[in-house]
């Protein structure tokens, strides 16, 4: 599976369910993003607590998503996943849609044929998913409906461009849509987060030891990143921002003629937002900008790819072992010194580390080893 | 006068009673350091409530020394300070001094005939004047004591190699040296910082207008300063921190290495310091870096140098009137948007500059005008 878990509810307990019924696995594999989310934002608890609950909620290995795969756009997102889980050895795919009947391999290389590719979807204007449906619409004559349909989609067109290594595994979602609120026993995570920004009990979305998780971690959002964010636009040199990986078409300007008279995060989008551009690109070029995150750095990410381990059960473990001489990259279970040094295979992951080792005051990296639990632990 | 009224205090008022007496002077001009001063550290409030105290104190004409010559190692900000008030009409600088006896003019050219310039001194691991004074020792066979004392000679060499444009008036200094502890009439800027960091009374040590000034308006300290110098160092590329001014033999592996288990400023200080460097040295380069001041917006601002007017007295507009068609320089008395812009006069200056304003809240050049007071307006 590719997932963030941000943060680990009913539905993605049901999901590992599911998808170790579909594939007949012995293991689930999770690629999960680690402290940075595709929505433009750092996820709501560290990248270990998460994975603590990962493991007691079905998954056998949590592998990282780094921040060079997650804060993209939405096929870069799932391009980052599938070459990731392939290089892991692994050979199916589950992922939740609104529609499992779909043949979503078919459908990509139907859209392959068409001459439709992400790369192909260039107006900031409208969202990835609606410029994907209406290629799907135009090619189809019939678009698809409900955001996680398009995400299948997305992972179909990765695995394609990959030499399909992947068996797609699509299941049926039980409960909410992904953005609906909290209805039934199923809530999305969206809807978990901002139950949790209202105070609200969340014991009845979440499986108990992702709740604790919660309880045990700190909570990280935009309002600990706008004020480096904040600085960082007000000191930059325009030539320096227009190497964050992200900043195109001038929008350098646009940041930095905002930024003095903004009070917060939202007000500071609100001040940016134009119809040329989503809310979610603008958070990503946020973040991007606040992590430092140039295109030299992405491309140094990409040129040495490798697969951080985080977590995993006893049956994970016997995976690992199993696969660790043919992974396509290098198996990293403890980051050392080197690891982390300038030209290191984690350095362009350190900025964003840092950032959240100083509001966590836990190293994020650095002399960790991977979470072990007791395999088949799901205790939901 | 060059000086930075870090705060304005009863030395600063006898200082201006001595430049006016002994240059028979109608007016008073002092170039004095914008919000960031020599010792690397933002001014304890902001330039505007200075320049009051200052015309309040018996300045007239009050023109602001820019980051990129405060914010510079002694020789430096003493060539900025003398090529300022040259540039602006002024014939004659005073200084306070522990023997006002020696003749600087002479002795800065007797060190210049013995190649003897600031730039022969590479020594890190002492300070400038501890190296000026050994090469005095050298030439003259007798050191000379005192901070002022080699303070003057650095207005003396500065002035020597601008083509002596200014008549040097040595005063003597009446009270405490320049760094000794609170007695008497007088204390030292330094002493009277540490009183107020101290929440002891100060108004025994400043004018009151002064003192009002330093009630009615925010204390700036690196303590406002250190988060920003910290984000920067866990998410700046290093290359990046190579471009800062005084960046030099891999001091950016130094400040990056050290910067996570920092606690606070001082802490950090302690931890980056070695016997190669002094804390001042040490303390600027912080500064450059979270201001991001540049090797290459210094060279920007020394191309384009401008006279910004913070202040005047009637008898000081009437000076300004008299020489503002013969000024070497652009004189600025109203910002526009022009000027902070991308390329425009003060854009070097504006990443410091946002950085107050976000602390105070309060512009410190956009649509900002020169403080008007009434000429002889010494309160005191």
């Amino acid at each position: 599976m590719i997932a963030e878990f941000n943060p680990l509810h009913h539905g993605h307990v049901y999901a590992m369910q599911q998808a170790r019924a579909l594939g007949h696995a012995d293991v689930v594999v999770v690629a999960m993003a680690g402290n940075y989310v595709q929505r433009g934002e750092p996820a709501i608890v560290d990248k270990w607590a998460r994975t603590q609950a990962a493991l007691a909620a079905g998954a056998d290995v949590v592998v990282e998503l780094p921040i060079s795969a997650t804060v993209q756009s939405a096929p870069q997102f799932a391009t980052g996943g599938v070459q990731l889980l392939a290089a892991l050895g692994v050979t199916q795919l589950a992922f939740g849609s609104e529609d499992p009947t779909v043949d979503y391999a078919a459908l990509a290389a139907k859209l392959a044929t068409h001459q439709v590719a992400p790369t192909t979807f260039t107006d900031y204007t409208q969202t990835y998913a609606t410029q994907l449906n209406q290629a799907v619409a135009q090619v189809t004559g019939a678009p698809l409906s409900g955001p996680n349909l398009l995400l299948g989609l997305s992972y179909a067109q990765a695995n394609l461009a990959a030499g399909s290594p992947l068996t797609l595994l699509p299941f049926g979602r039980v409960g909410a849509g992904h953005d609906a609120p909290a209805a039934g026993v199923t809530a999305s995570a969206s809807a978990v987060r901002q139950a949790i920004a209202a105070g609200e009990p969340i014991t009845q979305w979440v499986p108990a030891p992702s709740a604790a998780q919660l309880a045990a971690n700190r909570h990280q959002t935009w309002a600990d990143f706008y004020p480096w964010l904040r600085y960082r636009l007000l000191t930059a040199d325009l030539a320096e921002l227009r190497t964050i990986a992200g900043m195109s078409e001038g929008l350098e300007y646009r940041l930095t003629q905002h930024i003095a008279a903004s009070h917060d995060f939202p007000d500071f989008l609100r001040r940016i937002k134009s119809k040329r551009y989503t809310y979610a690109r603008l958070r990503r070029l946020c973040l991007a900008v606040t992590l430092n995150l140039t295109n030299a750095s992405v491309a140094a990410a990409q040129a040495q790819p490798f697969i951080h381990v985080l977590g995993f059960t006893a049956a994970g473990q016997a995976y690992l072992h199993g696969v660790k001489k043919t992974v396509a990259w290098p198996l990293v279970t403890r980051v050392s010194a080197a690891m982390l040094a300038p030209g290191g295979l984690l350095a362009p992951q350190q900025p964003g580390e840092h950032l959240i080792e100083t509001l966590t005051g836990r190293s994020q990296n650095y002399g960790r080893v991977p979470v072990r639990a007791e395999s088949g632990g799901s205790s939901c």
